[in-house]
């Protein structure tokens, strides 16, 4: 059995979202099995039906959106998602999903978690939508988790998105690129021109070179390294365009007249399978990558569908056995390190 | 008159693209005057009717796309692009407008015409639509003239755009936020952090706080400073991401069957009519602010359109005596900093 940690209070249509999006993934998968955290109201509302495969936790504080992340987590001891966090950590989940306050979950993550031996930084992973079929995921890294790295932290990033590529999302040699203000080697500011440098030289790393910030959704790579800062405005500045063009689009089909109005509900149906790709509810949630096991971030937002998602995408990961393989890795890589100096 | 230097060698569409959209424009606009430089055999394509109010000056040599920018702008003496800025330092032009290498032209506004006493870095500021009918202009800066930003950087670009709103755009206190990872004052890196103690104190600015990159197009402000390497981010995921989703849409109509089809021909100039809102040739170009005389950059894709607009900026511009009235608000300012210290 795969045992999932999901807090029911994180995100702004918890718990009922977060209850249903569960409820759908018991009904789907029947290898997995969910400890729900909440308060006891919550818990109380669940059927009964998945009894032996749904464990309720009874929690009684929560951290919320306002909730700032480092004191929130030391203070509110039992809050749904630091306890959930708490059951990873002494394995009795394999990992833990929550839709709550990204900057809490990241430090609970961090905190409670722990990171993995050799990783300076663990970063936030979004897997986004491309335009390109053949190639339809680009992972962005680090998306926010950081506000400062250093070169090295990139190159680690690097490592994470490749494993997690390659094992999570069947990607062979993941095309791996460096976000700059240019394609050309030297471009960039400092940081930039150091972590070209260590990814052109990293070995069982399949580094293509800068991608500027236009291409992202082209599929041409398959996985962009940035900090946290950049990454953070990139996927904001994404998410922003997209909403816009479509609420823009809504409005013109409703504004323009007889004509328009008819066009519209003529293609209202290819209109909606086009918003579902860059729907990201379809995608799953993002992966804090670097920690002992996963922390899966799912979108403020969340719908129903979009929590079911992100369970799939915890189960696909813990079936994968990525986080054992890139502490295996980066452990290795550390004892490397150790010998070459010796 | 108003002297307007034009390079015809800049740009993919050059110089067909720039000769047709300076016909178009000296035959809108009976107050200006061209200065065109380009090959010989460029300019003996040029008709003759404008010729009291069109001056063709040759030139031997041409600034590329691959050009290293300052390397280019130091060698290349006869290139069209740093002829025509020397017209500008010395006061035979007001104003200089090219679509070619965009590092190139940046180096020639710092080394050819000067910073304005008081700036240390110019910064590249575009004009961004937004989907708010009533606020229709975001204006960004840095947008990526310099990759490494210092705080005091980011105020001087508050004020630069400020001034821009204000005199050329006609909008009365501009709305200056600062681009953030959260709305929350304290949030962000160290620069941020910093950037926002400076432009939550400073005089003369209506500064309304952190944006997020999400809501960039909403309207909700006017101007969205930051430093160059993420304004370089943010410009180009928004164009990649436009042109992606309209992409798909084409794809969508034209490859889902007939009803698609038929619904995709009534709302064809719909969709035209909304895409020329996020179209940049519509803008003008983007405005290096902080040197002695305007310098726009036209896109690199700039077709006559984009040239015909960016030549009615320029002239906007001049006769908004904006490039004056900067020039001597930071000299009074650097004045009163002196005086204070005394």
């Amino acid at each position: 059995m795969i045992k999932i940690a999901v807090d029911a209070m994180g995100g702004d249509n918890a718990p009922q979202a977060v209850i249903e999006g569960v409820i759908r993934a018991l009904d789907a998968y029947k290898d997995i099995e969910i400890q729900l955290y909440g308060d006891q109201e919550t818990l109380n509302s669940m059927p009964n039906v998945f009894e032996d495969r749904l464990e309720k936790i009874a929690t009684t504080e929560v951290i919320t959106g306002e909730d700032e992340p480092v004191k929130a987590v030391r203070r509110k001891k039992d809050a749904s998602m630091v306890v959930a966090a708490k059951a990873v950590k002494e394995g009795r989940a394999d990992v833990i999903l929550s839709a709550g306050n990204t900057g809490a979950l990241l430090t609970t993550g961090l905190l409670v978690v722990g990171r993995i031996k050799g990783i300076d930084r663990p970063g936030l992973m979004p897997v986004i939508p491309t335009i390109n079929e053949k190639s339809p995921h680009l992972i962005l890294m680090d998306a926010g988790a950081n506000a400062e790295s250093k070169a090295e932290h990139l190159l680690q990033y690097a490592y994470l998105a490749s494993h997690y590529a390659k094992n999570v999302l069947k990607i062979n040699e993941p095309r791996v690129s460096l976000v700059n203000n240019g394609t050309e080697a030297g471009k960039g500011d400092e940081l930039r021109k150091q972590a070209y440098e260590l990814l052109s030289k990293a070995p069982d790393l399949n580094f293509v070179g800068n991608i500027e910030a236009k291409e992202l959704l082209s599929g041409h790579v398959d996985i962009a390294v940035t900090d946290g800062f950049t990454g953070n405005a990139i996927l904001k500045t994404l998410e922003g365009s997209l909403k816009s063009v479509f609420k823009l689009l809504k409005r013109t089909l409703s504004e323009g007249g007889i004509t328009n109005k008819m066009g519209g509900l003529l293609i209202k149906p290819a209109l909606k399978k086009m918003a579902e790709n860059f729907d990201d509810s379809k995608k799953g949630g993002a992966v804090l990558l670097g920690v002992k096991k996963p922390v899966i971030k799912a979108h403020g937002s969340a719908n129903d569908e979009a929590i079911y998602n992100a369970i799939r995408q915890a189960r696909e990961i813990v079936l994968s056995r990525f986080s054992e393989e890139i502490a295996e890795f980066f452990e290795n890589s550390a004892e490397n390190d150790r010998q070459m100096r010796k």
